[in-house]
């Protein structure tokens, strides 16, 4: 109810005037009163109903069991991520949407080829063991030959430069900087430590290095080696790279200090093909109020080509496709279009971002928000958003009204990085928004043969359906 | 800084004072700025400092697994308890603390016997299968006989009372009502089905059942059976219950309707014996100012006798003992007594928790705070506190100016509940605080065979050990 402020009272028609108004303000008030109440009412009883259908109902952990057991890893360019992009499409054209397509990209085509190898040799050449290495991904192979290379060991770029050329030429790197476990936000610890993976190659060949082998990127001591992109730098030779478990970069680092001149013997059988036709897979719920004004949710259907893309990022496509199922289920119409976009090509070129947000350009369509879910399928934690300078605190300051709508699921909405996909979209004004589930356990899966089915909890992901569900419900209010 | 007034220039003495009073505000203004800053400081830091040496050197990951792996479970009276009490009570001893001890405790022993075996019979005698059970703690045994029945299901206690003496007697009543899983917080939905574990024997005793069947309490379909305590109501026979699981359950359910004269037959092993001798674990930095003032953290030391009791409640065993080690390690001096009590006996008794708190009466002692972590070695959310009625609110509102500290760790104190082992403290009058980490895995292992070491993620549970030495550090600052 609004606060009808008491007026002095100095004549009698000036009373009979603020007595009219008086009673049309309370009147008014009382209307936009009974209006406010039932739509608030209304809105928290849907948030519920949203929950009630991904968790008494989901779908989207059967879909994550099928694109992980049927179809396994997906790398751009392989037959693993031709089969996700049909079998996508043909369950969005199960739900009822208003328009399903496929938009074409041409994606880098890199291939491990049969498992690398890797062999370890103390100067003795009697205590021989194998390592288990994992190319990086786009890194050159060896041309069906073993290289061989005495190993040293830098922890910093410092450790580097002060190793220069003497120190390193004919050599192989081994990059041992570990994650830093302190870091409360693993993402943090990642962002301090994954320079190695995506430089080391190049920044060890300008001193002539013949290889590295990179410390996995995770805050556990773990058998598992991860994967990963690297960049050449086009100044300097291309050499092999691969990654070793953090268990094996912590006794090699002992070895070498026992045993100088310590080798390690590597074939890798990877290789880069011609770039392949591929797609992002889109479905969408047309707007009924302004239907130019797209709200997007997405995630990356392609993954490392080990393990399953379980949680990179089969979860969030999963999230971002029962989002509209849900949506349908339960009737909504929305005033903005509602629309799914899974992404190919987040993990080793971008290329299905950046041709989604020049195709939108082009075509003229207009973001209010897009939504990225490539965290992980783990316990929601909220939203955090984003968007270009000049445009992000008008953008934001509605988001906040949002707030209070989540709390009770105990979700936050602050600002914060997006995701890869959806950052080309940035310039072109509208909000952008990274789902931000708990990241404890990430690391523990990332770009591994551990990124299974199996270690995504039924409840966690549908969890993050529900709220992505949510903001999408009442952004669309907005 | 604080702001300074501009006063009106009036008169020259007036001028002269005013300005001798702004000069004196504004060194009062000072020393407080410098008391405040460096305060704050000093305190975000300390609680850095704890978090660094949580996850960059934590001790309690590798007691869980000592605890887990060497010792195993630990149901009250059994040698795993008793095993357990020694071995934490020794590495209690290598902290430095002022003083640990074992307070003696006499606690209920029941014991399963060789496993239980439950057979399904369809009405042919032909298609039989063996069901996975596992007898309720506290249940009767069989007395080496099979005792078979005709199975008749109830999803809620009308059910059961429609069915009457007429539906019952003679039979087997399956309880199958399912934990909601549209709940978010799935200590809810355990809160809305556990009765069924708890009361289910003796109200179908009451129609003449001669055992009941009952739904695990998870949110999941798995094929796990979940243990836990009943309680037998004196004015009825004590007939013996098994939990089966949801798999089991939800199968059971479909065979009844279209058999409906399946029977199942039973053979427990488990007895009652007579009360053994036990202990609660006890250490404690005293108090430099107030040692008379008590806050305490614990967890209960007793298991089930299935799995390896890691999150249920080895985690918050070795949570309670971490903050010790971490504030000793960081050489802290607190102003009131901090104990880290582990409980024996919360399963199937809570004869720890009763005989903790009669003592403290007996001694006199005053329990500023009891915080117990007792839901899962889980990544970390906050707190939940408690009091008596009538000193709640003075307490809570000491505890609300703690928030700010807590938020870059994204963890919430709320009113909530605290936790069994010290609900017989709540008389006293201290506060009572429930550590809060995040629920949705919880039922996946809770009272299982799957509740065992690998199953606890290394980083949430350190998370969880800093979590609590944060707050303590604060209270003891209040």
């Amino acid at each position: 109810m609004a606060k009808i402020k008491n007026q002095p009272l100095l004549k009698k028609t000036m009373l009979h005037t603020n007595t009219l108004l008086s009673v049309l303000f309370t009147i008014i008030a009382s209307i936009n009163a009974l209006h406010a109440q039932p739509k608030e009412a209304i809105k928290e009883q849907f948030i519920k109903d949203i929950y009630s259908t991904a968790l008494g109902d989901g779908q989207c952990h059967d879909w994550l069991r099928t694109l992980c057991k049927d179809i396994g890893h997906r790398l751009s360019g392989s037959s693993g991520a031709d089969k996700a992009v049909q079998w996508t499409k043909s369950i969005l054209d199960t739900l009822g949407l208003d328009s399903v397509w496929l938009q074409p990209v041409l994606v880098p085509h890199w291939e491990r080829g049969s498992k690398e190898r890797a062999f370890v040799y103390g100067s003795s050449r009697k205590n021989k063991y194998e390592l288990n290495v994992l190319a990086l991904g786009g890194s050159v192979g060896t041309n069906g030959q073993k290289i061989q290379g005495n190993v040293v060991e830098a922890k910093s770029w410092s450790d580097l430069e002060r190793l220069g050329e003497q120190g390193i030429k004919g050599k192989i790197v081994l990059f041992n900087r570990p994650m830093d476990p302190t870091r409360i936000r693993s993402f943090e610890a990642y962002g301090g430590a994954v320079d190695q993976r995506v430089s080391g190659a190049s920044k060890a060949a300008k001193y002539g290095a013949i290889a590295v082998l990179v410390r996995s990127m995770t805050q556990n001591i773990d058998p598992w080696p991860h994967t990963g992109s690297l960049q050449y730098d086009s100044a300097y030779a291309q050499i092999p790279a691969v990654a070793i478990s953090t268990e094996d970069a912590e006794r090699l680092s002992k070895l070498i200090k026992k045993d100088e001149k310590l080798t390690v013997a590597l074939q890798l059988n990877c290789k880069r093909l011609p770039d392949a036709p591929s797609f992002n897979v889109i479905g969408e719920i047309k707007g009924s109020i302004t239907p130019n004004e797209i709200i997007l949710t997405g995630g990356h259907l392609d993954s490392w080509d080990v393990g399953e893309g379980a949680h990179d990022d089969g979860a969030g496509c999963v999230q971002s496709m029962e989002v509209l199922r849900i949506l349908k289920k339960l009737n909504y119409q929305p005033q903005k279009t509602i629309r799914c976009v899974l992404f190919m090509n987040e993990e080793n070129g971008l290329r299905g971002g950046k041709i989604y947000a020049s195709e939108a350009a082009r075509k003229g369509e207009t973001h209010f928000c897009a939504i990225e879910t490539d965290a992980g399928g783990f316990t929601p934690r909220g939203f955090t958003f984003d968007a270009a300078n000049e445009v992000f605190e008008p953008l934001f300051e509605k988001v906040k009204t949002l707030r209070p709508y989540f709390e009770p699921y105990h979700l936050s909405l602050n600002p914060g990085g997006s995701g890869a996909d959806i950052s080309p979209l940035k310039p072109q004004g509208g909000l952008l928004c990274g789902y931000y589930p708990d990241s404890q356990r990430y690391f523990d899966f990332h770009h591994t043969a551990a990124d299974i089915f199996e270690n995504v909890n039924k409840r966690e992901l549908e969890l993050g359906a529900a709220s992505i569900t949510t903001l999408i419900y009442l952004l669309d209010g907005l």
